[in-house]
């Protein structure tokens, strides 16, 4: 089967489905680090090191992982440079920017109410 | 210190530092249940039972889990009914709506590229 003849034969998308495609794709999404690889390559292209400086706690394993993720579901163009010394830069595909400003809104949206998040965790602590 | 001294003292937010309260809130709303969870409330409230088989593939343990840390940040109201038999029922807090709601735009968009997104991988496993 030809990509086309896949994506013609799918029944509707459906995440709460844990058949459905879109599943996956959810989950390679919003792993610990996804969300934050595609929140950072919103921002422009960056090397592999400038990432792993980028997103605090990020080991150098689970960047290379998440990337390779991300670039499966075609969010993330890999471009290596055939230089000395050689360098690869990693930026989002239109796709993966579509992706990337729904996380941003997440993301901004939890950083704004911050102070009343904090105050619930607070609360329950007691 | 009370919830709101906690609140006062914070730096801006940053979800790219792991030091930052948001990251957690951040890991608690996007692991693979949380996502699912909040998307199946926005709808309405639900019962254990009612939301364990909405959610295709949850077992009873990571349901509950999950519940307690959504309501751990203040996303999630828990009410228990002492009937016979009694019962616990779920709903979204108003915090809890508005995460909701940009998880909910995440996943309609997941839904619909979902063509996209599986030629994308189909094309990068040949």
């Amino acid at each position: 089967m030809t990509p086309e003849t896949v994506a013609a034969k799918l029944p509707p998308a459906d995440v709460l489905s844990d058949q459905c495609p879109s599943r996956e794709v959810l989950n390679r999404m919003t792993t610990k680090w996804g969300v934050l690889v595609l929140l950072v390559l919103y921002t422009g292209t960056h090397r592999f090191a400038q990432l792993r400086r980028r997103i605090g706690g990020v080991s150098e394993r689970m960047l290379a992982q998440t990337l390779q993720q991300l670039e499966g579901v075609g969010m993330i163009d890999r471009r290596a440079f055939e230089v000395v010394p050689p360098h690869v830069e990693y930026s989002l595909t239109p796709l993966g920017r579509e992706a990337a400003a729904r996380v941003a809104a997440l993301t901004g949206w939890i950083e704004a109410n911050l102070p009343a998040l904090v105050q619930s965790r607070a609360a329950s602590d007691m």
